[in-house]
């Protein structure tokens, strides 16, 4: 067998997800707890009633992956060429990882605390793994001087997910000038960043920074999962330069030929609807101002939600993430996740989801918070 | 980049599909010309509507994945923890090769003629590929001596499509019991066999051979994609030993999480309903007693359909297949696959599919026998 997948642990979110019981205040999972809207799938159902339902092209049906560049509008990346439509966006950020680093002699960056996929899949590849933690004294915040210093003569890809997964952070465009201008200053190969933006519409700052806005090195990743309740829809897509993007298509095509041609349908359905990414902002806004409450309420320490639909709460001084989440998942009624799930430095801390009804979500924090106090006095 | 992303060429078999003009006869793609059953969909679409549609588990839906084990019964692999489901069998094959295979020292063995993707994948991992060729006198029917005296100290896996795309054979019950005898009689660490059975219901002889029925190292690889006309709803499968099973899982949670949530509820449907896999089964044997006759009355030397919806005929002694099929795309109105798209030994050879309507199919073969007599004449 491939020692590489022996080595893999699996999922330690799905772990602790899977406890939960009737009664638990789930703020485990990153999944949207609203409903899709279903007349974006009357016309895709109509169109596989009289067409059938053939593959589409490797990367995709030709009027979606237009569509797609030209609902972002990114400088140089707004054709057809520049898309490939995936396997959800988790394929998407495995075949970019996959296609841009040689395993041979390449490095990836990470910006810790990460979401665990990317080392897992970087590792499954034989590549190796570097990463840089930003500062919980600054509740964690993209720090540009940092990530630059931890650039090596190895790093070929830094993966960014902003808004952040798990810490709710926002990159800044001043940032993303910062970095964007320390990578060219570099020269020599080009420095790949792969923009995870799969929480594009969980943005609730002005200041956003993107790095396909003026980054030329730029590989975007995002899906209708987050934005439209359709995680089980599996529609992610990438976008990047048109050389690059021709690489990462040829890799997907061995991995899984093309995306499923009726999620492509609800998709162009989607993005020919004005605002229809956008369906669900007004909820998430409205519920992370609840959010906000609840946690400043709490007496518990947090970082600022910036976007996303996470926020992270820090754990009385020496407490175990793990052994943590398992206590409130056992003896609390409440699922959240271990912070060491995202790195190190996340140690001591838990992340929430807080796509729950928001009662759930008041009453999960108000726990969490209940068992902080006591578990701190207990001390 | 990933050098070995850079030296994998496309797929041959998609460029020549391309030169498709109106008025061309297809025998090019494999890929049914039938519309799938929209019955299967209704109660997939209510309960989206009521559910919405969320992640499944990595490996799929539970039940999904035990009505697939139930379906099939092999020996000791039909329970729900023996099943993956994963983005059309082509996510399975993938998942598979990079699961089993360790690039540093495992070699994968392919019995040419063969699907390119097997050994594009094992490319893509870094592994190692050997090949065996059958023998065109005899039809390229699946040899268990030759196969098993290629089998070599780092041979870990074996992969065998029957019916056979592209040669239309079926390995028979008798050369799957030599082959699973030769192979466990070697003792040391077990060689897996993955019997892709993609194209299970077009089988058209009686003694069949199905590895996973005696072979306790088998893992099979399948999807609703031929059975159901269904390709584009990206729903494929793998059965293992359950050890081995697991392993897939955790490779496969990392490539795409899970596959599409409305796909699962369709296939739910399609298991749930008696003979459903079969429901084209006798427009495929009445268009395979069709195409045996036009093959016969048309002059062209052939192989056997046993299996699969392919043909492969012969070219005059001399032809390259790659000319050949540019030729009848660009001035026969025919589209056939160059036999090179499958390894050496199809070179001089033509893959006809026979998914198109009858009258087409006939007219192809038609103008390929007028093409092959005017050309043979010519020399």
């Amino acid at each position: 067998m491939n020692p590489r997948v022996q080595e893999i642990t699996g999922s330690l979110i799905r772990e602790i997800a899977a406890k939960k019981t009737p009664g638990c205040m789930d703020l485990g999972l990153g999944e949207p707890s609203l409903k899709p809207t279903m007349s974006f799938w009357a016309n895709a159902i109509r169109e596989t009633e009289k067409d059938g339902l053939r593959y589409t092209l490797n990367a995709g049906d030709a009027a979606l992956r237009e569509a797609i560049g030209a609902h972002y509008l990114y400088p140089g990346l707004t054709s057809a060429e520049n898309v490939c439509v995936m396997t959800g966006s988790q394929e998407a950020v495995y075949v970019v990882i996959k296609t841009l680093l040689d395993p041979a002699k390449d490095e990836l960056l990470l910006i810790e605390p990460a979401f665990p996929a990317y080392a897992k899949m970087a590792k499954l590849e034989g590549a190796a793994v570097h990463s840089v933690s930003m500062d919980p004294a600054d509740g964690f915040a993209f720090d540009p001087e940092r990530i630059l210093a931890a650039v090596g003569e190895k790093t070929r890809l830094i993966v960014i997910c902003s808004p952040c997964n798990p810490t709710a952070r926002v990159i800044t465009r001043e940032a993303v000038h910062t970095m964007s201008e320390g990578l060219l200053a570099r020269g020599g190969d080009p420095i790949y960043v792969l923009h995870d933006e799969i929480y594009l519409e969980q943005t609730f700052v002005d200041d956003a920074g993107h790095f396909a806005a003026i980054y030329p090195h730029t590989i975007v990743t995002n899906s209708l999962s987050k934005s439209n309740a359709l995680t089980g829809l599996r529609l992610g897509w990438s976008i990047a330069p048109k050389e690059i993007a021709a690489a990462i298509v040829k890799t997907h095509a061995w991995v899984t030929s093309c995306a499923s041609t009726f999620s492509q349908r609800v998709a162009m359905e989607i993005f020919n609807t004005p605002g229809a990414l956008h369906e669900h902002a007004g909820w998430y806004r409205d519920q992370r101002l609840a959010v906000n409450d609840a946690l400043a309420q709490s007496g518990l320490r947090y970082v600022p939600v910036e976007g996303s639909f996470y926020a992270c709460v820090k754990l009385p001084e020496g407490t175990e993430s793990i052994e943590a989440a398992h206590e409130l998942a056992d003896h609390h009624g409440v699922i959240a996740i271990p912070g060491i799930a995202f790195g190190e430095s996340l140690e001591g801390w838990l992340r929430l989801s807080w796509v729950s009804p928001i009662d759930d979500v008041r009453e999960g924090i108000k726990r969490i918070a209940n068992y902080c106090q006591k578990d701190h006095s207990l001390r």
